[in-house]
């Protein structure tokens, strides 16, 4: 079975590369299940080469990196070799840093063309290697462990599944203890709560929008989220969950009482146009076209376009590849997993959104989060 | 009263530079309050020039602007101005995307120099740039708005000294809580939950390490957190708050009964060392030689160095410059708000590190973290 690093390592011939120098913080777990606590700061580097592995991190990392390790191995069983013996780790000190090991390494390997991560790596962090490095041309590479990352394998899968699972199962137990005077961070400090205190994780913090603040499609619960649940109140819950740093995404709308006529229309016709869409991802295969699909659909009824895409892949990060959005160019490829979310707005009253998880089995749509969509009330 | 943009653009003259594109999230936090849902997406930008300030983002951001906005002038009464005036929103659409407005505002304004930030801005992102606005020449930075906040203002103080406060207070009750048998992520989301029960945030996932684990200086408690109290376990605590978007940092040591007698030497030596070097800091303007004379209290008792800095600046990032590190040149300054934390370890025996903030008021370090340091048992 290839593992992710066989994966990357063929594509190099075709794209002339002796090897890749990896910034990104995901792909960086992707490949090798090293995780550093901060995403922001190059707490690590990672260099693929023909034949090996390299992890240039610092000591504080070092024992971590063991116990991570041993623990990657026992989460990978089916990688026919122990990754120990394919990864090695390079000690980041005041004495040597990561320039005076990638010159050791380019000797030692005979590497000349070197690909980095154009989209991820910073403009003066290039300038830097060229400098310092001047043996080896830096080549810039658009998206190529990101594009990787969009077809999952079976044990990404059934840990997506399983996040999707959970998710359901927190939504089933949060609803109903949802209480009149509740406000929107409550709402959302229990669905963390419930989480961390099974020893899981959220995905991202929980939107929660009630009312008007539901006609804010980025609404943001935790510096804001003081509004109450009144009588009737609307209540959309956007929240994800985090199983071995693969995540989950699912929108829900819930009626704290009755829902207004009006409400149930735009619900029904939402509704609607999300299920078709998902079914019409085993007939479409441009994204783009499956964006334009679901758009027209509330469209066609006088009700107004959501000012955000329709969905989005899903995995080690909320928001990765493929896109389902106007300006996409991807397609539609087996063992994708993305969502499925449009939207109807109506600023300063409500709004409404239902979102799915898909994973695209075989070109056969399956959806797996399973919570109904019902209008709950 | 010259507030952060103002300061700003009195850099420009200097730089010769006619206007700073903005790409880092918390340089746009920082400038304009305007906070977007995720970090590690471009989901705003910002034009800052020699009369005005352009907010770019997209339709799920504009009504949340609204509100953050309102909020950013409330929270910042001093200003003389409503920033509603001073900020335009320009809003980012599938019709209307950063390059059409960067176009229409180098003709109104005759730009031909724009900074950007070379620590931030990814290499295709400049390519980009480079590419469709032809007309200016794009200046690489370096650090420009990083240093600018270094330096604290009176409000910027007064929430970071309250997020230390709470810290305080959280850690006060948080550890006569602490039983036999408790995991260390049990720990961690006590604190977490004591602060998100009255609406505040942590800083960062909270660090709990128990024996052998805290002899790892960036224990991951998130992915690990297994390990349990014993009899006699040493605790290390190391975690902060979120008030209003500034961060305070703090470590602790607790013993759950008693230290072994070589635990309390090592402690005392370690505690005096750390106290010294705050005291240091009156005395030495060269934050390289406090991180040389904080390491050699400890490596002149025989006793190992610790691998990582000295301390770190702190604000609207948990690690800001000033940085006081074995590399450092930067220099100490007044109004700077930075921690002292050194730490002593055993690997795969035990750790200690105590970690404390200080504020360099006019010259006098004054520290913000007051919880006790005596061995806590």
């Amino acid at each position: 079975m290839l593992d992710q690093i066989d994966k990357l390592q063929n594509q190099f011939k075709e794209k002339n590369l002796d090897g890749l120098l990896i910034s990104n913080y995901y792909n960086i777990l992707y490949l090798t299940g090293f995780k550093t606590l901060t995403k922001d700061e190059r707490e690590a580097w990672v260099l693929v080469t023909i034949n090996n592995t390299y992890i240039f991190s610092d000591g504080r990392y070092f024992q971590k990196y063991q116990i991570s390790n041993i623990k990657y191995q026992k989460f990978r069983p089916k990688v026919d070799r122990p990754l120990g013996e394919k990864i090695k780790y390079k000690l980041i000190s005041s004495e040597k840093g990561l320039i005076a090991y990638l010159r050791e390494i380019i000797t030692e390997e005979k590497l000349r063309m070197i690909g980095f991560e154009g989209e991820d790596l910073r403009v003066n962090e290039l300038r830097r290697l060229e400098q310092t490095v001047p043996a080896i041309k830096f080549i810039p590479t658009d998206k190529l462990l990101l594009i990787q990352r969009e077809i999952k394998d079976r044990e990404e899968i059934e840990k997506i599944k399983k996040a999707c699972q959970i998710g359901d199962q927190c939504l089933k137990e949060i609803i109903p203890t949802i209480r009149f005077n509740q406000t929107e961070k409550e709402i959302a400090f229990r669905i963390e709560f419930w989480l961390k205190e099974k020893g899981l994780n959220i995905a991202f913090p929980p939107l929660v929008a009630i009312d008007q603040n539901s006609a804010i499609p980025h609404y943001d619960t935790e510096s804001n989220g003081q509004e109450k649940v009144k009588k009737n109140s609307l209540i959309l819950i956007d929240f994800g969950v985090d199983f071995q740093n693969y995540l989950s995404d699912m929108t829900r709308v819930v009626f704290f009482g009755k829902p207004r006529t009006e409400q149930i229309n735009v619900y029904q016709k939402l509704s609607k146009a999300q299920r078709l869409t998902m079914k019409q991802c085993r007939n479409i295969n441009s994204l783009k076209k499956i964006d334009e699909y679901c758009r027209s659909r509330i469209v066609n009824h006088g009700l107004p376009s959501y000012p955000h895409s329709t969905g989005h892949g899903v995995g080690l990060e909320i928001h990765e590849y493929p896109k389902i959005s106007q300006t996409s160019t991807d397609v539609l490829k087996p063992n994708q997993v993305f969502t499925i979310e449009p939207g109807i707005y109506f600023p300063g009253k409500w709004g409404m959104r239902i979102e799915d998880i898909i994973y695209n089995k075989d070109s056969q749509p399956v959806v797996l989060t399973k919570f109904p969509k019902d209008l709950i009330i």
